[in-house]
């Protein structure tokens, strides 16, 4: 967004294990042979429920550190920007909740929050700090894909369009446009679908990477499925490159994007994804058992939407993908 | 500030190893016997020069390291929230400066910065979090004070009184009342002063603190020397109180506050300090070796600001304390 001075490594000097900081930094402690990995991630509001954005803040953190395949966070700091634009009696009501769903998420996590920081602001931001002191076994280094191996995304994408959507709801002259495309039920279970798909952890995925030896993988959220496959993409040690031919969406999201013209950009990959899932490449051979996997011990899907070739590091999205209409099923398999 | 929402510890379920989260959060990793300490600090702009908010904001997360003895940071991260008021120009000249002075900062404390997040905002902030993974013998647990004990000050109080002064001088208005009190020469070598003293690491204090047996400290900052003061009083094991007889103040800044009236409560103890000194208690026999030894390794002063007697884990200040006017030195010993 700043022309990228924070979004990369900073220091390469410093022996960082991954030269090009991608979800998370990567380095050795100085005791045990040991490694310190941590990730940092805010969100401004994005929906208007305290509770619910508490959690996927903290989801959004997490995800950072599944995306290297580390399942265990040793801490969590939580920060968080308090709105000087709040009355009193707001603050006193948001906050709580905020920090309430922040922590629930950690607890879900099996981790838990030991510090924090507030300032005051005119905007409001949550956000934290998780971080993971780990054995060599116990993290993957997200720079081996080979060519021939296959990509895997652990959520649909449709999120940021879904809340979109929402909103238009409450504004009758945003919704008559959009009534042509979908109706005001389906428009609320695509809203409960996104809150649901941000808010859940992307935990389990992180411990099916060691199982299925995952050859990187990277968490999807501001830039779009193809921004982060161009990231992931760059990092490689083997050249190689993405193709991606299957966009998993929210149901009714891809005809809501496709009636907006360009505004989302979906079917070019570059729609906003929050607390999007994990973009995964494994070994061809075990992509089907692992979303098989995750499918019966998570309850949700994964989809494969891509393979590995050899090429420069680059992503591409294909010319006309297949848009797969993921129906708004919450994660006991029930329709909202 | 929230009610402490965020300034305790938020799940001592969690085996810290400190009830109530002081400078940083302190708790056992999970591998080793190794601990993890973190802490994080933010900070708004105090004052005009970019780069100089940076090395303080800086210096403020590493000081809450070196107040629990742990001289050696494994990695630090930056986050930073650019303000959207700022034109693309004035934002490229500001924010890359802020940037090296928090990095050259980290440098100079023998760390670096592997990772950071950048949000954009109305408000100017920076700040990062420190990570350090230790053995047990390299950090000190704030909560060891023994009736006897001596208390001592590494920085002089009055950094924000000196930066409230800066800025009068460019108001006629201000300025005139404050003619009486002080010359301009004074109250520019009262900045530059201040200045330095926040620039300034409390890396050599952290180590000092392990050579002369530290019982426990804490950093001054935004709540004044009374403020940290109860604080650390309120987490000692032994039933114990601190009365501080002398207050170390950057020279004319006394005088200042005094004119001042109520404004800045400096006399009382609760002058907001910005990256301040360790307050820290070291044994009566230690405290005039450990001042003698950082005047001479670090080239800056320290005061025995007052005692450690049985009490009910409060602090106070006494009711006229002595007022010890701290010349504008630099580092070098020259006066500016």
């Amino acid at each position: 967004m700043l022309k990228g001075f924070m979004g990369e490594n900073t220091d390469p000097s410093k022996n960082s294990k991954l030269g090009l900081s991608m979800d998370a930094s990567i380095l050795p402690a100085r005791h045990g042979g040991l490694t310190l990995l941590q990730a940092q991630e805010v969100l401004y509001p994005c929906i208007d429920d305290p509770y619910l954005l508490g959690r996927i803040s903290c989801a959004t953190v997490l995800s950072s550190m599944y995306a290297i395949g580390v399942p265990e966070i040793d801490n969590m700091l939580m920060k968080l920007s308090v709105s000087n634009q709040l009355s009193e009696k707001e603050r006193d009501v948001v906050v709580p909740q905020m920090i309430k769903g922040f922590r629930d998420c950690a607890a879900e996590a099996g981790t838990s929050i030991t510090g924090g920081e507030t300032v005051v602001n005119p905007w409001c931001m949550i956000g934290g700090v998780a971080t993971a002191v780990c054995s060599d076994s116990e993290y993957i280094i997200p720079d081996k894909c080979n060519a021939g191996d296959v990509l895997v995304l652990t959520k649909p994408l449709g999120t940021q369009i879904a809340v979109n959507v929402h909103n238009w709801l409450q504004n009758p002259a945003s919704w008559s446009k959009m009534k042509l495309v979908l109706t005001q039920q389906e428009a609320t279970k695509a809203y409960k679908r996104a809150l649901d798909s941000m808010s859940k952890l992307n935990l389990g995925a992180a411990k099916l990477m060691h199982k299925y030896k995952a050859h990187a993988a990277t968490s999807i959220g501001g830039f779009g499925l193809l921004g982060h496959a161009m990231t992931l993409a760059r990092c490689q040690k083997n050249e190689v490159s993405f193709v991606i031919h299957n966009l998993p969406v929210i149901a009714k999201m891809a005809a809501v994007a496709k009636a907006k013209g360009n505004m989302f950009q979906l079917a070019q990959g570059m729609a906003c994804e929050t607390s999007g899932g994990l973009l995964i490449c494994l070994p061809r051979e075990q992509a089907a058992a692992f979303c098989k996997d995750i499918e019966t011990s998570e309850g949700n899907q994964a989809w494969i939407i891509g393979i590995v070739e050899k090429g420069d590091r680059s992503a591409r999205i294909i010319d006309k993908p297949r848009i797969i209409e993921v129906p708004a099923k919450d994660r006991e398999g029930e329709l909202w």
